[in-house]
C-alpha cells in the first residue's frame, strides 16, 4: 500500500478530536460573528509563526510566551473587530484577563490556552463583549461548526477560507485541516511570516514540538510568505498548528514526514491562495514565476518587487500589457539582472526576449490579461534559482475599502 | 552688503545665457508639446544624477557616458511620449542618431549634447517625429519660452513645474532656474535618485564639475530623494544641472558656496514638492517628519515605510485618523523602535504617546485630515536622527490613471 493525499471536507474539525465554534458577541456590527473557539479534546503540541512588526499585539506576545514553555495546549480563542494592538499595558492586562476567563469557563489551565485578535488597531478590547463571546463560544462547541469558526475570524474578507486533507499511509490515515482570514495588509517577508492574516491548522497526526515547528516554517515560507496583496504588514499576523496525535500516527522521519510536509504545504498553499483571491477589491489572480535567478533568494527578491509594484498592479487591473513596468520593477530589485538576458511570458506568449519586445501582438497579450487568472513567467537566464508567487491587482475597490474601513 | 535669496520668474531661462523651446512633433496625441530643447550660449559644466534601475534607458546611458568625459556641454534635448527604454541596441542607435541630427542642426559637437526621453517603455523612437522635433525646437529657441520647454517634458503631469531664484552676494548676483516633470513612479532611494522624474537646472554661476556634482548630490538627497508618490522607480530618471558662468560669479568655497547650495536646494525642494502635489490622482499633500531616530538614516528608513504604505495612503485619502496603520508601517521598517517610546502628532494634536492612543478626540483628528495639506510628526525618542519627507495619498484616480495610461 502506498501513500495518498486527498482533499476532504470539515476544515479545522476534519482531524479527530477537535471542536470549534463561532458566535456574534457584538464586537462587529450587524450581528456578524466575531468570536471563535477551537478546543482539542487532548493536549496538543503546537508551533506558531508570528509577525515581525515591532508593534506586536498583546495576544501575539502571549502566544510567543506560551510557545517558549514548550508544552502542549488545549484551546485557541480568537476575536475579530478589535486587534488589541498598540494598547499598551492595559491591552496586555485585557489579553491576560480573557485567558483567565476562558480558563475558568473551559476548566483548562491558562497556559494551555492561546489567543488571537484581529481588527482595528489602537482601541482597548471591550471586555464585556469578550466575556459574552467566551460564554457563547464555550457553549456551542461541536465537531460540525468549523464554518462558524471560519466565519468569526474574518474582517474585511468577503468569504470563509478553509480546507482539509486526508493522508493515507501504510500505517493508517491522518488528517490536516486549516482555516485562515486575511484580505488586505498582506505581504511576504523572508525572515518569517509577514502578512495580515490569521491561520489555524489542526492535525490528528502525532508530531513533536521540534518537528512541528520545522515543518510549519518550511510550509509557511513556500506558501503564506509567497503571497502579496498590498505589501503592508500587520501587528497581529499569526499562524498556529496544533497536533493532538488522535489518529495514532506518529510522524518522525522518512516518507511519513515527507507526506506530512506535503499535506501541510498543500493546506497552507490553498489557504494562501484563497487570501490572494479574496484580496480587497481584487479582480485578477496572478501566478508569477521567476526562473533563472542566481539562487532562490534572488528569485524571490525579483518576484516580490514585481508583485508589490503599484504600477504593475494597476496595469493588471486595466488589463494593460504594459510590460515595461514589470521590467522596471524587476530592475529595481536587489537581484542580479542582465537586461539583455531578461525573458518574459504572459501565459504561453513571449512578451520580452533578451530585454526587448518579443513582438507578440499587444491585442493577443491584452486578451490574456482580461482573464480573471493568468500567469507571468520571468526568466533571468543567469542560474537555477526559482520562486513562485501568487498576487493580484489593485482596483478602485481596494482604495474604496481601505479609505473607508472603520470597524 | 549681505547675502540674499529671492524668488524670481523665468524658470530655466532665468539665468543669463540660456535659451529654451518646446514644440509638438506628433509623439503625443492631441497636439500636445512633446519635444524640448535647452541651449547654453556658452559651454556649460554639467553634473547629473541618474536612475539606478538595471533597465536603464538608452538616453540615460548617453548622459552617463558624456559626464565621464568631464567636459562642458551646450545643449539638452528631451522628448516625451516615448521612453526609449528596454529598446536594446536599436534604441541606443536611435539615441545616437538623435544626437547626430541635433549636432548637425545646432552646429554643436555630438559630445556637447545631452538627451533624455520619457513616456511608455519598450517601443522604438519614431525617428521621423524626433527629426521634426529637432527641426522645430532648433528654430524656436528663445529666452522667453521656458514655459514651452516645461510643458513639452510632461507626461501624466497635470501642470508645468518650474521655479527660479536670484542670489545677491557682495560680489554681484547669480541665478538658478529649474523645471521638472513627474507625477507617478515616484519613490525615494538612499543610494541616489530614484523617482520617475526628469529635472533640468540651469545657473549662470561659475562652478567646477566637482563642485557642481557634489552640491547636486547633496541637494537631491534632501529634496528629490525625500518624496514618494507610489514607491515605484523608473528606467529614465535624470536630474541635470548646467553651469555656464555667464554671471561672472565664481562659486568655490565659504559663504558663496553655502548660498549656492541653499539656492540649489531651494529650487530642487520646490520642484520636488510640485511633483508630490501633482502626483497622479493626489488629493492630499503630507509633510512627514521623523524625529528622535538613532540617526538620520534610520529616520529615513522609518519615514519611507510610512510614506510608501498603501494602507496609510488610502487612509489619508479617506481622511481616516486610523493611526494604527502608521505604527504598523513604522514597526516594519528596519529602524530601531521601542514601541512604548513612540509618539505621534497630526498637525498640533497629539495622537500617540508612549505607543498608545493619546486620547485626542477622533473627530478633531479627522478634521485635520480633511484638509488638502497636513503634517504628521513621529518621534521615536531614541536619538537625534531627523528626516523630513513629502508624500501624498492614493485615490481612485491614481488607480484610474495607471490602469488606463497608454501613450
Amino acid at each position: 500500500m502506498s501513500y495518498e493525499i486527498s482533499e476532504i471536507e470539515g476544515g479545522i474539525c476534519a482531524p479527530s478530536g477537535f471542536k470549534a465554534s463561532g458566535v456574534s458577541a457584538g464586537l462587529k456590527q450587524n450581528g456578524l460573528k466575531d468570536c471563535a473557539l477551537l478546543v482539542s479534546e487532548e493536549a496538543a503540541n503546537f508551533a506558531g509563526n508570528y509577525t515581525e512588526c515591532k508593534f506586536r499585539a498583546a495576544p501575539v506576545d502571549i502566544c510567543i510566551q506560551t510557545e517558549k514553555l514548550r508544552k502542549p495546549v488545549r484551546a485557541v480563542f480568537i476575536n475579530s473587530g478589535n486587534a488589541n494592538a498598540c494598547t499598551g499595558s492595559d491591552g496586555m492586562l485585557n489579553a491576560q484577563k480573557s485567558r483567565k476567563m476562558l480558563s475558568e469557563k473551559l476548566h483548562i489551565a491558562e497556559n494551555d490556552i492561546l489567543i488571537s485578535s484581529t481588527g482595528r488597531i489602537g482601541e482597548q478590547l471591550p471586555m464585556d463583549k469578550i466575556s459574552t463571546g467566551i460564554e457563547m463560544t464555550s457553549k456551542s462547541l461541536s465537531q460540525k461548526t468549523n464554518e462558524d469558526f471560519a466565519e468569526a475570524i474574518l474582517t474585511t474578507d468577503t468569504r470563509k477560507k478553509e480546507c482539509a486533507v486526508e493522508i493515507n499511509t501504510p500505517e493508517g490515515s491522518f488528517r490536516i485541516g486549516g482555516t485562515a482570514k486575511g484580505s488586505g495588509m498582506i505581504a511576504p517577508n523572508m525572515k518569517g511570516l509577514h502578512a495580515t492574516m490569521l491561520s489555524y491548522i489542526t492535525t490528528d497526526a502525532d508530531l513533536s514540538y521540534k518537528k512541528l515547528k520545522k515543518t510549519l516554517e518550511k510550509a509557511v515560507e513556500r506558501t503564506f510568505n509567497r503571497i502579496t496583496v498590498d505589501g503592508d504588514i500587520s501587528t497581529n499576523d499569526t499562524v498556529l498548528v496544533l497536533s493532538n496525535g488522535k489518529s495514532g500516527i506518529k510522524i518522525d522521519k522518512g516518507e511519513m514526514l515527507q507526506f506530512f510536509e506535503m499535506g501541510l504545504t498543500a493546506v497552507c498553499q490553498q489557504l494562501a491562495q484563497m487570501i490572494v483571491r479574496d484580496g480587497e477589491g481584487v479582480t485578477k489572480f496572478i501566478t508569477l514565476t521567476v526562473n533563472g535567478a542566481l539562487n532562490e533568494k534572488e528569485a524571490l527578491l525579483c518576484g516580490r518587487k514585481i508583485a508589490e509594484s503599484l504600477l504593475c498592479k494597476t496595469a493588471w487591473f486595466g488589463a494593460d500589457p504594459n510590460w515595461g513596468r514589470i521590467l522596471a520593477a524587476a530592475g529595481n530589485s536587489k537581484a542580479h539582472i542582465e537586461p539583455d538576458k531578461f525573458d518574459m511570458d504572459y501565459g504561453k506568449y513571449p512578451v520580452v526576449r533578451n530585454g526587448i519586445d518579443a513582438g507578440t501582438d499587444e491585442a493577443v497579450l491584452a486578451e490574456i490579461m482580461k482573464k480573471d487568472e493568468f500567469s507571468i513567467k520571468v526568466n533571468l537566464n543567469l542560474g537555477n534559482g526559482q520562486a513562485v508567487l501568487w498576487t493580484n491587482d489593485i482596483s478602485y475597490d481596494y482604495v474604496k475599502i481601505n479609505a473607508e474601513y472603520k470597524t
